[in-house]
């Protein structure tokens, strides 16, 4: 199977980093082809500019994001790995989305509806965050939602698996351990096709 | 009342904008204080870095960031104007949560209880966007509901008015004045504590 990780956090010493390492071993050791962007690592520009002179609708043809729509046709499964800051994405995953997944790639309108153009693609989301876990499920604005329903779900791509590491900050190394055990088991036995715990 | 006006558009002549400058000439028009935060003008850069050596906690005492920092203290009322895209801020706006909502500035802990460091002062949060009005009330995730529950409110700043301004691509030339009218009305009049239709 075919995997594009992207990887969204500035701290390469901190649990969501392992977290994508973890990720990317498994679908490695289960000899799955795996592409990689890690934004910070990479100094993604996240600013979506558009004006009368620089037509929004011309982002579908963007020489600087082309590599991210490749790797997006490429992969049949899209792995979405950051931390949960003010319940949602990264300032550098939301300008991703932004300026990636443009009109005319990743859907497009028919007469009025919009149509998704990425079906057939799964993806997981892997989170951690600072909010204890009953209260980000009874409570949680947005907590990968936003990404899950009005991005993934409105191209065409359907999330598989929602993996929360909650209250990170005051999780013990065992309960760390055990959050990256599953990844690796997740990756490797991850086939795309059916929701997994 | 000293109002700060924190805007995240990039281009200057769409609706978004003449939202920003009605809101602008209402205040002062109705003899309050006013700042502006022009996000791509000032070309904002959004990526909150921190790793082992550049701690997060740090943060509130940021060189590049004080200036907002001192801004939104100096506010008794804060009004944010932004495009809904993929559901939530643009990746500017999200980058100012990100950088400028720091620890110890705009909230802190005390044992384990988060506590909002910038009670007293309101906000009133002004979209535009391309979601047909009872669509985005039923089903909205998340539509402004980040920055007024998870942002605002966490910090102890009470959001007293939301203005949305809905399927912004398909609206007449009719709707869109009356939209930029009661902006304008609205900044005249708004006192900042009480909700506002």
């Amino acid at each position: 199977m075919k995997t594009y990780i992207i990887f969204a956090h500035p701290n390469h010493n901190g649990l969501c980093y392992a977290a994508f390492e973890k990720a990317r071993q498994g679908f490695t050791d289960a000899g799955h082809e795996v592409r990689v962007t890690d934004l910070y690592e990479e100094r993604f520009d996240p600013l979506l500019f558009f004006d009368g002179e620089h037509l929004r609708r011309d982002l579908q043809f963007d020489e600087d994001t082309r590599i991210y729509r490749e790797n997006i046709l490429w992969a049949e499964h899209l792995v979405v790995i950051f931390p949960i800051w003010w319940g949602g994405m990264p300032a550098i995953l939301k300008g991703f989305i932004d300026k990636v997944f443009a009109k005319g790639f990743a859907y497009d309108y028919t007469k009025t509806l919009p149509i998704g153009q990425l079906k057939g693609k799964t993806a997981w989301i892997i989170n951690t965050h600072d909010t204890p876990s009953l209260y980000a499920k009874l409570f949680g604005v947005d907590y990968g939602k936003v990404l899950k329903r009005k991005v993934l779900a409105f191209c065409g791509i359907k999330t598989v698996c929602h993996t929360s590491m909650p209250s990170t900050r005051n999780s013990t190394i065992d309960q760390r351990r055990r959050w990256l055990d599953k990844i690796y088991r997740l990756a490797s036995v991850i086939r795309g096709q059916r929701a997994m715990a």
